[in-house]
């Protein structure tokens, strides 16, 4: 049988973190801390809700994962979100030595690759999973906003 | 009269918050939000405590700041923070649209000037604002662990 975790699997639930952002109003970002096949943070980006700039979905998913695992190193997580990282987000991963982080969308202004954001050398990344789907949501949010 | 409120009247206070950290153990770090010479907010990392890489007393500061003024944008404020801001601070202050930042002690290698992490572009930036007392304690904090 075919492992059904993989990493479409787990971005499809970040995908539907976004989507309750974008309902919100919020830029549609959402993101999800996996440990061994199980989700242990689910948020989405609340910068507009709670009028607070850090509070990013990746910002929260960690602060909820290391709340779940009782340490503040992320050894062994992955990270899924749906758009690359910003520099604060991507420097809160560094600090977290997190083991793998896969985005969705890139982000070529903003994102962390571009700006140089360093990561823990042992974090792994993987991009472009699902990523129509994650850029599709971020068109079609602009869009309305525009309206 | 004299101003008595000059960039080191408030470095002071943030150096008070930093002792602080250090009686509870944490990397001895403080930080203070002004605005119109008025604090608004007073951290200290707590990281350790928290269990929580984002928890660095700039990171907080900005949240509680923005809390204070009921939106998200810092400007006319000041960050008044102890050592160098790392990339997820810079990274966060980078939105948060603040007006000046000022720090104490330099940080080589974690510093957000070396790494190159991008600040708005609005922002003024003024550094070594009594770096020595924040140094100093900086190194008090490492031999007292060392032992």
């Amino acid at each position: 049988m075919e492992n059904p975790f993989t990493d479409e699997y787990f971005m499809k639930k970040a995908l539907q973190e976004a989507e309750l952002a974008f309902d919100k109003g919020e830029i549609p970002v959402g993101a999800v801390i996996v440990i061994d096949n199980k989700v242990i943070a689910r948020t989405h980006n609340l910068t507009e809700m709670l009028h607070d700039v850090t509070a990013h979905a990746e910002m929260q998913a960690i602060t909820s994962a290391a709340n779940f695992i009782g340490g503040k190193y992320l050894k062994g997580c992955t990270l899924y979100v749906t758009l690359e990282p910003c520099q604060m987000c991507a420097g809160a991963l560094y600090w977290s030595q997190i083991s793998k982080v896969v985005f969705g969308a890139s982000d070529e202004q903003r994102g962390f690759e571009n700006l140089g954001t360093q990561l823990h050398p042992k974090t792994q990344v993987i991009k472009g999973v699902l990523a129509q789907e994650a850029s599709d949501l971020m068109v079609r949010f602009f869009a309305s906003k525009r309206k």
